[in-house]
Formats: C-alpha cells, structure tokens, sequence
C-alpha cells in the first residue's frame, strides 16, 4: 500500500495519525496543525500532472473533532499564509492526492513573503530536483517550537497563536530529506540532509545549506525519533547530490 | 488490574503510556514531562502508610529515551520544585507505589513558595478528603501552556525550560477530580470538579473554588480528552461535597 511505502522507515511517532492518499500525517490537537507529514517522492509521480490545482480548496479536516480543528477563519487576517506541509506541487499527479494536501490539518501558519513564498518555496523546489538523481525521495516536515535566550539569560519558548482556536505559529520548520539509490547501487547507504529553517523572511540570497542541522538536533528539539528502522551506520548525512 | 481500574473512564490520549503500580501517566518527549496522570484514590488506600519517604529518592525515568529524559541537573539551581503530578502522600500505602511517584516523569518544575508548597498541596489535601465523602475519587493531573495577549494585542504561548534539557516550566496546571458514589447510591451521578492554576506563588487566602473551570476548557487548552467513556449527562460539573 502507499501508506506502507512511505513509513517503510519507521513512524516518527504515534499520535493522530492520518493515512492520506500520497502522505501521512500525525496531527497535533494542541498545536492545531500537524507534528509530522511524510511523503515519497519519484520522478515517475512528479512528470504526472493530472490534477488542477485550481479544482482544490483550503477545507477543514471533518476527521479531526471540531474542538482541536483549524479553520480557514483562524488564519483569515492573522498575516500568515496556510503554509502546506505536503506540498501541493508533490501530489499533482492525481486529483485525490492533491486535494488531499489541501486539508487544513496540513497547513502551519507561514510568514508568506521571503518563507513560503521564498526560501521554503525554493527547498520545495530543490527536493524535487532530487528524484533526478535518487529514485526515491522521502520527506519528512514538521513544525518546531524552539527556546530563545532572553536578556534575563533564561531560555525560553515562545511562539504566537491565532485565531479563536489558538492555531500555534511554528517558531522553525525542519525538512529531513531522504534520498535512496540502493535500488541502483547495492553498496549505496541512505543518503540523509535536514533542514531547519526560521519561521520568517529570510533573503533570498541564502543558501539553503545554510540551514542544514544533524537529525539529532531535530529529534531533541521535538521528540521524535526519525528512520528508526534503519540502523544508523546505513545512513550518510550531509548534502545531498544534485 | 489496577491499571484498568485507574483507567475505567478512558485514555486522554495514548502518547508514550507508562502503567505504574498506582497510577498511569502519558508522557511528552517534546516538553520532558507528562500529558496528564491518572490516579485512584480511597479512603482504604490512604489509611494505610507502609512506606517510609525517606527511602524515596528524585529517579530518572530510565524506560524514557536518553533523549528525551528529564535528570536532577536540569532543576538544580533552576528555582523550581520537582513538582509530583501524582503526589507521592497518595500511594504511601505500599513503597513500590510510593517510589514510582519520584520517577522525574511524574515531576513538572513548579514554582516552590506559594504553589507547589501552598495551593497546589492545599489542592492536593482536600482531594484526599474526598475520600470521606466518595468512596471512589479519581484524580487526572498536567501541565499545561496557556496563551496571553500581550500589548500588541497578540496572543503569544510562553514558557521556561530548564537545564541542558530543556525541561518545560508549564504556565499552569490543571486537576480534574472525579468523586464516584454510585457504589452506594443507584441514581448518583459521577461528580466533577476542574482546577486550573497558574504555576506561581498565590495568596494563602485565595479559596480553591476560584480556579475552578469548565473541563471543556481543560480540553480545549491540552488537546486532551477526558471521561469519554461516560455520557456526558451522566456526569454533574461543579463544586464537590466535602
């Protein structure tokens, strides 16, 4: 199944969890928006454009108990975009798999101008590029809430919410991105590069290596446990090859 | 089991479980500290002390992951108390009972002075006097982290963490007390009490009754769900008899 094709390297966690038709997700009922979302990207999918973004629509997620739901009203004027986690533009190859993006249990609050619609964009845009060179991509997006040294030299975590259901504004996104060429090559390890970007406009003449960060710092950070299936001296990180 | 006693009305959520000998506690890897804990209380249990504190002693939670665990060091010098989520006067009719409370994942860091040794141990207090009046109290204890508006009209979630592994200081925490008499009354009802405090110092003389709270704010705050095994109309919110 697909679901079983895109966790074939463990769950990060077990909360919430959402089985869509091209990604799956643990959501949130505190946060509003999701832990997790992982998808499985091949060039073979991302050549497919069946679907017409235009037929897709930002809807609630009737799946999630109207209490802990978000609501297009909730990001309505707040100043921040509905920032997809899966994103649309990986999923196009079918009308039901991109719809499936568009569920609000799959958005985080973004800063639009110079993060979802600059670097976070650009990522987007780069991991795809992988499925030239991996022919399978597996990525995994979340939201992270992260500490601060404050001037009385005491950490602390603080983060804006919106709207009547307190919709939490991520402080960073990270992105793991897995790239597996062992199909090809049978030495070939799992090839592994994680990103942590700040939830804000960052200049476009960044280097999206820049925000590159070890998977334990992303685990520590949020509580998760990544590719857990995998033992670690199978997996490379560092940049990947494009 | 005691376990399926302890939980007859329903798992809150079902993170990282941990069944100890007298109460069940969901964990948070993220934050280092609890979702919510469960406990069962009776007159019976309470009459009994067999344990000795002195042979108690702060534990790291060695079934949690290096990662995610919380240790001593982290709230040394912090200006925070261990706080217990299930107090250890609680289950001092046994020792193994006993020193699962000081598992440093039933502490959250509670101020000390003012709350967690004035309101909170007052709270604490009258719940096992509750014992006199029900014969079966069921108490459901956590942290949590509440939003404020600040002077930019804003609502922002903010908090401490501690140590080296950044152990959330929660910004309140509330307890759902449940007296259960239908043991001895067919047509009784399951009473609820809900108090939600704020983690700092609160005058001796404030009255507990002046945190109490509707438990569907409790879930609408945690992403929690509490006693959805019992119909609400089979359930009577308000101030318990004592």
């Amino acid at each position: 199944s697909p679901t079983s094709e895109i966790m074939k390297f463990g769950f990060p966690s077990y909360e919430n969890i959402k089985s869509r038709n091209d990604y799956v997700l643990s959501y949130n009922r505190m946060h509003r928006t999701a832990n997790w979302v992982i998808e499985h990207l091949t060039s073979d999918k991302l050549r497919q454009r069946n679907a017409d973004r235009s037929e897709s629509i930002f809807t609630e997620d009737l799946s999630v108990p109207e209490m802990f739901r978000s609501t297009n009203k909730d990001y309505s004027k707040s100043g921040f975009d509905r920032g997809h986690l899966a994103a649309a533009r990986n999923h196009a190859h079918s009308q039901d798999a991109l719809k499936d993006t568009f569920y609000l249990s799959n958005m985080s609050p973004q800063v639009g101008e110079g993060f979802n619609r600059g670097i976070w964009n650009r990522l987007e845009q780069q991991v795809r590029s992988l499925t030239k060179v991996y022919p399978d991509v597996y990525v995994i997006t979340g939201p992270l809430y992260l500490p601060l040294v404050e001037n009385d030299g005491k950490k602390y975590v603080k983060y804006q919410v919106i709207g009547k259901n307190n919709v939490s504004v991520p402080t960073h996104f990270f992105k793991i991105v897995v790239g597996d060429r062992r199909k090809e090559k049978n030495d070939a390890k799992l090839e592994l590069q994680v990103f942590l970007i700040p939830n804000r406009s960052i200049p476009d003449d960044t280097p999206l290596h820049a925000f590159m960060v070890p998977l334990e710092s992303v685990e520590k950070a949020s509580g998760l446990t990544f590719l857990d299936k995998i033992s670690r001296s199978a997996i490379k990180q560092g940049r990947l090859t494009t």
